[in-house]
């Protein structure tokens, strides 16, 4: 094991993918050889296209995706400089190893799986009952939520693009700027937004609620525009900010005035120290506007397992009085087929007594190393957020472009960040720094901070 | 171990999932209490209701889902006899144990995840390379699939979902009639379709293409209109038929003249006997207008470890020559984050030797179990279909409704089957027998059929 980030499929992988057609980009070979010479040969060409029309909302995603620009970066950073130790705080994986209490579950579940007895086919697509009834007494107890209401899924970010689906293209949203690109790419593809506006940094039709250090990373909302859907992340990637009780009021009855409903994405609630609320069901009412979303994930290292869950209460309703949980369920039995039952059963394991210590002992580490990052770029005078109710540390550079801080620590500290711009316009003059790294790493890239800042 | 079927979870989940939500359904709160003397009240009311409207495309789905029903005349008959053992044929439900070497496989990928070295976080969207290879290089050896065409998936249902959020609200589909349900209902949430006719059975704007003994279940292309996207499932499910290559043929050039892709399902591939196409890219030409998607369901029995493929082919375009493998890489990237490492681990145990050895030995015992019902139905006079290169037999009843046959086989002779109708209106008069079922349940159920039809 070492603590350096090496070339490998992982990180890099969404620019790792490339297609080698011949066919130009967005060149219609309709519009090919008007010489009547060659008429056979263009009738060839026709025929290799389709008259199936390109999605036009797909049309509208800018190609500047964040993580294949950064896998280019590091690649000729790498290029550059053969011999570097490079060290990844970029992309929020886990690093840990996930408690043998629960690896012993899922292997015990994969291996019984060859018996007569412990062969299991189909389970319900909303999960197993016991993963969803632990889920509510761990993650809900006294909040009222139901086993009935917890739709266990593969991971939040599936489960997102299916309540866009839920939702339709008629929708609006508003997100937190800066926030995890998800919420918006989503809502591109199912068609709820215009165009992306270059000058601005924002797609058209969305409200970017702006969370700054100004304004407590919490949105003035007497200036946010209704919107159907509010996407709210709390803690909140990138910025680490947990939302406070009181915020998180304002919240729901901003929602409830306006009618909306909100999302809400917990996936680092177990990260929280002190008593932000953990879940968006802690504050009354809020049952009939909001659904949460979360994942186990970044709770207990489930990144490659594949593990999440979706709460729709049943008070929840559409502007005719339908309830939303209905459609939800039509969704998850019609578009998804359930989560891996080796999955579900490790899943179960976290949420034992015993697992649910050992997982809390890695949040701990995770935590630690938040700590670490964060006293580092506390001594060096930098303006810093997060990293004490999450696993993401939030640097402000006042006056720099965040791409530019981006390539500074690259070039001279070896060290992959994340620039805040990918996390919308809001993100600029930030970068991201993730603690979820082996230990070894988060020392040296203190060591290579503190000699490049001070 | 027994054979018969309990009124367990799985079978009957669909119906299962109620809500007690005292909200009237489609009763728009904002219509209640004229008088003004309960003003309060209805502002009660009126809060506990969002106005973010119904997604008009789900409020199309028809109510009458087709599980749900079959688990409610379940249920309805083992309240009438408590003491019948009933035995399912219903749902196509794999019930064999996987072969050890593939869930050895799985067990060791989870227990290493305990480990510093064998921890792996999150893995490529598209798959692992060693998985996309091996896929490769089993199911489209010399047929020039590439890995980097091929994205690993958590099974086909949840491709067949992202596979109608790439294609997007404004193209047009055909189907099979009768086929799988799913093609129709993801199309009926993009808003792809009209609203559903009571006297026809059928949604508006759907091209469905009867397949029947009469045309030898292949669809009269010569009547058929042009659609952007056809999907089409060989062995069918329900039919069991296997399209022959001069059909396949017939297909491919139908797409190609028209400028159509084919979504084309090969779930079953691994049922044919014959040498009937186990894969659309058989045919020359395929890759520049199919689509293929599969699953390890049927193949491996991973109906709930959940693994599956799509194959993009590089040179399949849109209109405008834009290649739909991007599209579709951004979708998976963005709606989906890979398949369970673990389910990947056993994807790939399955394709070794001795995987694939064992893997097909339970193929063979289900194909048994279908060819001891064949033989059953046959000596009984039945028009019988499919169960020769599927495990699905597809038995005519001419001038029956197919829930008449359904209600007939479970009121005397305690199975379970599936009624034509749920697959479209061209199931009429038939039903499905699945032979995904124990040995002795399948002894059982043909004697009872014997006594029933003799």
């Amino acid at each position: 094991m070492s603590c350096f980030c090496m070339p490998h499929m992982e990180f890099v992988h969404p620019s790792n993918f490339s297609t080698s057609s011949p066919i130009s980009r967005g060149l219609s070979p309709w519009k090919r050889g008007t010489c009547t010479c060659i008429a056979k040969r263009s009738v060839e060409t026709v025929s290799s296209t389709t008259r199936v029309p390109r999605n036009v909302n797909i049309e509208k995603l800018q190609n500047g995706y964040l993580f294949p620009e950064i896998g280019m970066r590091q690649l000729g950073h790498m290029q550059k400089y053969p011999d570097a130790k490079l060290i990844s705080l970029g992309i929020g994986d886990t690093t840990q190893p996930i408690p043998d209490v629960v690896t012993s579950a899922m292997a015990e579940n994969s291996q019984a799986l060859s018996t007569i007895k412990g062969y299991t086919g189909y389970g319900a697509e909303q999960g197993n009952r016991a993963l969803r009834n632990a889920i509510a007494g761990e993650f809900y107890r006294d909040l009222g939520i139901k086993e009935t209401e917890i739709f266990v899924s593969d991971g939040a970010q599936s489960d997102i693009a299916r309540l866009q689906m839920l939702l339709g293209s008629s929708v609006t949203i508003a997100v937190q700027d800066p926030s995890f690109p998800g919420y918006i790419d989503t809502s591109i593809i199912m068609g709820q937004t215009g165009n992306f506006e270059k000058h601005t940094g924002k797609y058209g039709n969305i409200e970017y609620m702006k969370c700054e250090p100004d304004n407590s990373f919490f949105p003035e909302l007497s200036t946010v525009s209704r919107t159907d859907v509010i996407f709210f992340c709390s803690p909140n990637n990138p910025t680490g900010y947990a939302t406070s009780r009181e915020q998180l009021k304002q919240l729901v009855d901003f929602a409830k005035k306006n009618g909306s409903i909100i999302v809400y994405d917990s996936a680092y609630a177990t990260y929280i120290s002190d008593d932000s609320p953990r879940s968006i069901f802690e504050i009354p009412g809020a049952r009939e506007v909001a659904i949460e979303i979360s994942s186990f994930s970044k709770f207990a290292g489930f990144t490659g397992v594949r593990l999440g869950w979706t709460v729709v209460p049943e008070e929840l309703t559409f502007s005719n009085g339908f309830p939303v949980i209905e459609d939800f369920n039509r969704i998850v039995c019609t578009c998804f087929n359930g989560a891996s039952s080796i999955a579900q059963a490790g899943g179960l394991a976290c949420l034992s007594p015993e697992g649910y210590k050992a997982i809390c002992h890695v949040i701990n580490f995770y935590k630690e190393n938040a700590e670490i990052m964060y006293e580092t770029l506390s001594s060096l005078g930098l303006e810093i957020y997060g990293g004490k109710n999450a696993p993401y540390i939030w640097v402000h550079f006042p006056g720099w472009k965040s791409w530019d801080i981006f390539s500074e620590i690259l070039e001279k500290a070896h060290i992959i960040t994340i620039p805040g711009t990918g996390f919308g316009p809001g993100g600029e003059e930030f970068i991201r720094i993730s603690s979820f790294a082996h230990r070894e790493c988060i020392l040296e890239a203190s060591k290579r901070l503190k000699n490049l800042f001070s």
